[in-house]
């Protein structure tokens, strides 16, 4: 029975929008995309499994950067076509930039400022 | 100048999706899309102003229920292709159901429950 699955209203490529926020923090962490695979995967192991729609290819969150993000809640909108995962960040970063967020710009006046600080250097999470 | 613009990541249809949070509650409240007007409107009157992709046409949030969004901070992602807003929800409540976020679905065991309470009858928000 997957009828949980049947029931949200998937694009026409399959897809939904989904939106991670930090459950301890309450900070939006991030905004990706999930396939029916990439949501059951992610019911079944507890951790975040996205699609990555420029690879072409599931996404399992933190595999090399060691930041999983373990699922505490997964809440489905009115219209049930978007997502909102509730998220222990393993490490509390979720951006590839090594901050915590990837919301990190501000407009302000008419600038994109970085307001948020990287926590641990790109280099130092992706090891060659 | 509207270089800030410019620096967004717009899709080919010439859209951004947009994550509304409150800024008391911390809750995310919905999400939408903007194209370029869209967001220029939220900048210049400090409202959020939607483009509702069904009806194709610019959505200003509130206009007909009064649940104004109060636009406090605007932010945009690593990837610039994904903006969050943080909103004062005037009456609190986000959704067209009545309800403070559209995100009331909360998936238990393999069911969607409805875990958020009606604030006001939608026959109450909207008046004929």
């Amino acid at each position: 029975m997957e009828n949980w699955l049947d029931q949200i209203a998937w694009t026409a490529e399959g897809l939904v929008p989904v939106i991670a926020q930090d459950a301890s923090s309450g900070k939006v962490l991030m905004f990706a995309w999930m396939n029916r695979e990439a949501l059951r995967l992610t019911r079944e192991t507890g951790k975040a499994v996205y699609w990555s729609r420029s690879r072409k290819k599931l996404w399992r969150k933190g595999q090399e950067s060691g930041h999983v993000q373990k699922v505490k809640e997964i809440r489905l909108d009115c219209d049930k076509d978007v997502l909102l995962l509730s998220v222990e960040q393993q490490h509390g970063i979720a951006c590839h930039t090594g901050r915590h967020s990837c919301f990190f710009h501000r407009l302000v006046d008419d600038n994109w400022q970085v307001v948020e600080p990287v926590l641990k250097e790109p280099g130092q999470i992706y090891q060659p």
